[in-house]
Formats: structure tokens, C-alpha cells, sequence
């Protein structure tokens, strides 16, 4: 027989959200919720949990209080500033689990600000999420918590586990904003492989490519990544439906990543690059629409842009520059993830075993991503994987530099724009001028990661 | 009492073609024109000129022949692959000006081609233009021209010298190519520097300025360019007309600049970035329209992106934000520039003085250019200009970094793409964290184009 499960509040049942709390219920929490919007608060009744008309109502007399609402704004809104905010009734002691994703030095800001409001009782947990609906409904997220004392993290574990998947509650070292560095690194990836999927389906909708086959081809080689599988099926809808997640809710991510990095004065071109295209689509309409529809920033030529003839023949020719595309987005958005993650301080192993089991994955990441942690720490001999055969295959960064110049050769044929393919050729070329005047064995394909620091 | 002027071929009566071929026929030369477009020989022959109906026909016994058609294609076309091409009937030892803006790698070829086809007894001059319709049909144009020989300038200096300006008629070293390859490099002033004023008034619209006013700020600012200041009328025009340079013109240079940057292994990451919005603008069908247009590519989203909040206030505050956006890509528009110059060998000094007198004029560029070569070249101090005083007023590259990096993140706000800005920023970021180990003194503005080299 399971023990008997405390309370719990759960403030913003949004697509994510819902989920969770839902499965909460199922567990056997008793689950108090509240939204803003009174229709879902509706469903969450039917759906076993008990809706609170504010957030103060919410978390009266419970101990356990679980936050996922979209921003840091809402967040700051429905805790402490709000007219019925949550900081009027939270018990003394009590645990609060910030799963949204907001910037590392919001949830710092917020902490202070409890204590001068004087509620350093309060145990704080910022505990951001990876994995999407279907995974946030089952209970198996990815979960990346840290926080500034073992007592917030150790009252908030069981709650944690009943979220997460096991082998993927993350703690993370480095005190309360740790989780939400270690999401904002792993978004870095999330940024730019929902736009590559795009930018390549695009591409090859310019070559002509049946894009069913395309993608087949695709999942099966180096450019795969968790966003392109699981962005497929919605890119090839007609209507990109349907929809999963809004190009608002990456793009509001997106800023986060080159926001933290700008003040901080860390360049991030890569998901700059990629953030510049999603503020281009809300300026189209798409915002609303799955980010899968981001397709249309590429497609929307195809047929109108000539006279244009590409140089590749065969479907052959054509996919492998597809994939080469893919190949050279991806190792510089692991480069940046990983730069950026190293940065910041966090522990790269951690991030690494996160992102490869998360939304984050790619091929080129779980393959070169070990050489670029043992670059960033400074372990091993320049060139190891060129020099000693890794698991990169000894791959040259000057061979994927000309086989991704090939393909954005073929794409200015086309006309067509490769807003991340384009970025990615010039990081690598920059990194092989860096490395030019030094031995050889330079051009692994971990030291572009030279590029960002 | 003039010379008598000899007979003159022109093929290729476009938009600048046309004003140079009835220049020379004010300036009594007896010029026969030949174009693809039938009204087009009609206008000249009321100009006074002799229309001819192949190019055979219009070389037929001249020593002289101007091309100025739009492409490297074309030029192959009309004076060698053709059914009725130049080379069939061109006089041995004429001299043909290649004026149209192809890539050096092409003058070199066709020099060769001739040689093959045994013509090696014609001499040819690459020497592209720059100013626009305006100083072509006035005869005042820059020109730049290289070729393998003294005779074949020689011979085509009284034709080079009744197009251009008498202080603007560049005679560029290094042989054949080395005309193009300075139109190129002076092309990625022209390619960033179109977009920039796009970008500028874009985000301007976005900020709730009114743009007759924030452009007559700029106008008197360091954001100033001479691509601003042309294109300012026609961004300006509901319908930006009338269409005086279509943007498929600036793509074309744009794309000789990143290919055979590519094809040297040299990074142009501005030029890059630019040219992804310039295929972007084609899939939205603003290909044919002039290139002042682009700033639809900025504010389509106007008052459809929110909710937006700015930080900036005052129209005072507002405009500056837009101003330093302009100094930070006219800063990287000037290093790209000046360190692509250097690595194809060109003269620098030539290639500043060209540049701040044609189209590819920029505040910044006058200001910083000469620090930015003095670096190149490896003279002078390591930040001579933040240290002992300079033009630039011994601003340093922090400085600019932190103002542009403001405009950047209040173009987040309002989410406004700034493609061109983000990139500035973040190779600024770039080359302040490779010098951040060294001596204090090396953030100066100039120490900016590191990153290219």
C-alpha cells in the first residue's frame, strides 16, 4: 500500500502543465490547481484535481506548491505581486517548485526577494522541463532542479521523481538557478534543430526532393535529431498540425539564451541566428502556429525565385547535401551548447547524459560532444580524434566544412536562404583559419568550439 | 577642336549601360549599342547612338568594345558562346572593357578562354563601376581596372577616363581580376550597407518613431552611410519607387562576394547574413522591386507581434538605439570589408580611398578604416587609437558593444528581427573575448576586424 500523499497546489495548467498536474492526481496527490483560464480549470476537475480561483486560494494550508507557468513575468505575478498571490497564504516552510523555464537570474532575483519580503522560510526549487506534453501526461520528464540549500531539494524530491522519469531527474550543482542554466543550455539545441528541421526540409523542398523520402533519409543518418523526428510529422501537414508547440514558446526560450548571453557578453551566433528567423515569422503571422510550420520561411520561394539550376542530379546527390546541411548545423549548435553550458559553470558530463536523452539530442552531438568536453576542459592532445581515430571516425572539420560549403553552394543556386547552414560555414571556416598557423592535426572537428571561447 | 574620337562598340543598354553608351555619344564618340531588348535600341538610336542587332554586328571593325551586361553568364554569352558573339568579328588587338561586376575567377577564365580560342591578341580590361544611373549617364562614375598588360589599359584609358570621374578611375594591381576583386570587396559595403538602412528604419518603426524625423537624425549621425542617404527617398515611398536598383542586382553582387569568399575559405559572416534576408525577400516576391523594399522585411510585423513593451522612452533615446545599431554592423561592414581587401591582396589604402568616395561610404568607415588597415598590416600599437587618441575619438570596442548590444535587446523586446545588428554584436563579443587575455589596451574599435583574420 502507497503512504499516504500531502497536498499539493499547482499553479498553471497550461499544455505542459495540465499534464503534470494530472498525473500528480493519478499518483495520489490531492491536487489543487489554478489557471487563468477558467475552461481548463474546468477540465482539471473532471480530471480528478480541485480548482482554486486565485493562487493564494491555490496554496493555502499546503506544503507543496508546483509553479509552471509560461514566463518569468507570470511567474513573479501569480507568487508575490499579484492581487491574490500565492505569497499571502504559503505555509512557513513550504516548498516551492518553479518548473518554467525562466532565466537563471530571475529565480536568483526571486529568491532575494522572498527574504526581503521576509519569507526566507520559503524552500525554493527551480526545476525546469524537458520532453514535451506526451511525456509531462506520463510522468517521465526530464527534470533539471537546483537550488540553494539540500533541505529545499530533499522536501521536493518525491514530487520531482513523480514528474521525471528516473534516470532523468537531474540535480544540478551550483545552488538555485542551476536548473535553469542547465535548461537554457540544453535549449540552445532545442533552438536551432527545430529550426534546422525546417531550414532542411526547405532546402530539399528547393532540390526538389520528394520530402517523405527525404526525411527517411534523414532519420537514418548523421543529421538526425530528436526535433526533426519529432517535428516530422507536423512539418509535412499541410497546416503543421496539429499544433504542439507555438513558435512563440521556442522564441520565448530563444530569448532567453541570447539574452543571458549578451549580458554576460558571450556570443551565441548560432541561436542568434536562428532567433532573428522566429522574430521574422511572427512578423508572417506564424506565431500562433507549431513551430513546425517554420518550414514556410524556407518554402515560400520554392517556384518563384528563378531562373535557378542547382548543380546536384541524382535524389542521391541531393539528400547527401541535406544531410550535410544538417551535419554542419549540428556541430556548431553542440559547440554552443556546450561553450555556453561550460561558461556558465555547469558540469558537462551532466549536460551532455541530459541532452542526448532529451529534446535536445543529435547525432553529431552524442558523437563529437565527448571530444568537445575533453577540448573545453582542456584534457587531451589537440587533434585527438583526427590524430587517434574517435568515434567521430577521424572526420576532418576541413572535410565537413567542404562538404557543408558544397551545400550552401547549391543553396545560393537555388536562392534559397540558409539562415543556420550559412552561420554554421563561417564559425567553421573561422575555426580553421584560428587553427591554420598551428600543427596539422588541428582540424578535429571538436575545435571549432575554439570559435566561442 | 576635339580629336576625333574612333568608333566604340556597347553591349549591354541597361539602367547604367545605357546612361555610359550616351555619355560617350555626348562626348562625340560614334558608339553602336547592342541590347537583348528591342525598345531599349529604339531609345538609343533617339539618343544619337547606332543600334546594332547582334554583337557580332556592333564589334564588326571596332578596336574599341564596353561590355555591361548584368552577369558573368552573360557576358560569356554575348562575347564568345553566342550564336553571333563579339569574338567572331572583334578586330585583332581591340581592346574589350569588361565593365559588368563578375567575379575575378571569371575575368581570369575568359582572359584565358580567349587565349584558347586563339584570341590571345585581344586585350581585355576588367574594370567594373559603381554610382548608379545618375553618374553613369553623367560620366562621372568610380571605375576600377586591372588587367594582365599596360597596353591594354593604355589603349582603353581614353574610354575609362570619358566614363569616370577624374579623381575616381582606380587603376588596381595585381592583373587581370583585380578590377572585379575590388568592386567585390567594395560590394559588401554596398550588400550590409543596403540592408542596414532597412534595418535601421525598420527598427525605428517598431520603436514608434516617425521615420522622416529619425532619418534626418541619422542623416547627421555616425549611423550615416551613403546607401542611406540614396536609398532614404525610396525606403521613405509607401511603394518605394521609383525602382532604381532592383534588389535581384544587389543579390547578384552579393552572392560573387560569399562564393568566392567560400571557394577561398575566407568567412564573410555580415555579407552572409545579409544575403540570407535577400533570398528570403525573393520567396516574398520583392525580388524585382527595388532594393529599398527590404525594409518590408523588418516591418511586416509592426503592430502585430505583441503585446511588446520597449524600454526606451524619449524619441532623444529611441533614435539612438537606431544609430548605434547602424555604428556596430558599420564598424563590422568596414572590417569585413577591409580584411577581405587584405586577403585578396589588394592595395588597402586604394581600397579605403575608393571606398569612402563610391557607394560603399560610411561614417564608421571613414572614422575607423584607417585603424583597421594600420592593424592589418601590423603597424602601429596594439590599441593606438583607445590609447593615445584617434579619429574615432578613442572610443572602445566595449563601448560600442555595450550600445549596440542595448539596441539589440530592445529590438527583443519589441521582437523585431535585427539581422544584420545581432551578427555585429556578436562578432564584437567575438573579438573582445579573444583579447580579453591580453593587454588592456587592445579593445580599441579597430581590434575588432581580429575576428576576420
Amino acid at each position: 500500500m502507497s503512504q499516504q500523499k500531502p497536498p499539493v497546489s499547482f499553479i498553471g495548467l497550461g499544455a505542459m502543465g495540465f499534464g503534470m498536474a494530472t498525473h500528480l492526481v493519478k499518483e495520489g496527490y490531492p491536487v489543487t490547481g489554478f489557471d487563468v483560464y477558467g475552461p481548463t480549470l474546468e477540465r482539471f476537475a473532471q480530471a480528478g484535481g480541485k480548482p482554486a480561483t486565485t493562487p493564494s486560494e491555490a496554496v493555502a494550508d499546503k506544503d507543496y506548491c508546483v509553479c509552471m507557468v509560461a514566463t518569468a513575468q507570470q511567474a513573479q505575478s501569480v507568487l508575490l505581486d499579484s492581487e491574490n498571490a500565492a505569497i499571502q497564504t504559503l505555509p512557513r516552510g513550504a516548498v516551492v517548485l518553479l518548473c518554467s523555464t525562466v532565466p537563471c537570474s530571475y529565480v536568483q532575483a526571486l529568491e532575494k526577494d522572498l527574504a526581503a519580503r521576509g519569507r526566507p522560510d520559503v524552500l525554493l526549487v527551480d526545476c525546469p522541463v524537458s520532453g514535451g506534453a506526451g511525456r509531462a501526461a506520463a510522468g517521465t520528464l526530464s527534470i533539471m532542479a537546483g537550488a540553494s540549500d539540500d533541505a529545499a531539494l530533499e522536501k521536493g524530491k518525491d514530487l520531482l521523481q513523480a514528474m521525471s522519469d528516473p534516470a532523468k531527474l537531474y540535480i544540478v550543482q551550483g545552488g538555485i538557478g542551476a536548473g535553469s542554466n542547465m535548461k537554457m543550455c540544453h535549449q540552445v539545441l532545442a533552438a536551432n534543430q527545430i529550426l534546422s528541421a525546417g531550414e532542411a526540409l526547405g532546402f530539399a523542398a528547393h532540390l526538389g526532393l520528394d520530402l517523405n523520402r527525404a526525411a527517411e533519409g534523414i532519420l537514418g543518418s548523421d543529421g538526425w535529431s530528436w526535433m526533426f523526428e519529432n517535428r516530422l510529422p507536423r512539418i509535412l501537414d499541410a497546416n503543421h498540425q496539429p499544433i504542439a508547440s507555438a513558435t512563440t514558446i521556442i522564441l520565448k526560450d530563444t530569448s532567453i539564451i541570447t539574452h543571458e548571453a549578451r549580458a554576460a557578453g558571450f556570443a551565441t551566433p548560432m541561436t542568434t541566428a536562428a532567433e532573428q528567423v522566429y522574430f521574422a515569422s511572427l512578423g508572417r503571422g506564424y506565431g500562433p502556429d507549431d513551430d513546425a510550420g517554420l518550414i514556410r520561411m524556407y518554402t515560400e520561394g520554392v517556384g518563384r525565385v528563378g531562373p535557378v539550376q542547382g548543380a546536384a542530379q541524382t535524389e542521391h546527390d541531393k539528400l547527401a547535401l541535406v544531410v550535410d546541411l544538417l551535419r554542419g548545423v549540428h556541430l556548431c549548435s553542440a559547440a554552443e551548447t556546450l561553450a555556453f553550458a561550460h561558461f556558465v559553470g555547469l558540469d558537462l558530463d551532466q549536460v551532455f547524459e541530459l541532452c542526448i536523452n532529451a529534446a535536445g539530442g543529435s547525432r553529431m552531438l552524442s558523437t563529437v560532444g565527448p571530444e568537445i568536453i575533453r577540448r573545453l576542459r582542456g584534457e587531451g592532445g589537440a587533434g585527438r580524434a583526427a590524430t587517434e581515430g574517435s568515434s567521430s571516425g577521424g572526420e576532418s572539420l576541413s572535410s565537413i566544412a567542404a562538404r557543408l560549403s558544397a551545400a550552401v553552394d547549391e543553396a545560393q543556386r537555388l536562392k534559397v536562404p540558409v539562415f543556420l547552414g550559412s552561420s554554421a560555414l563561417n564559425l567553421i571556416r573561422q575555426a580553421l583559419r584560428r587553427s591554420a598557423g598551428k600543427e596539422g592535426s588541428e582540424s578535429s572537428l571538436q575545435s571549432v568550439v575554439g570559435v566561442w571561447t
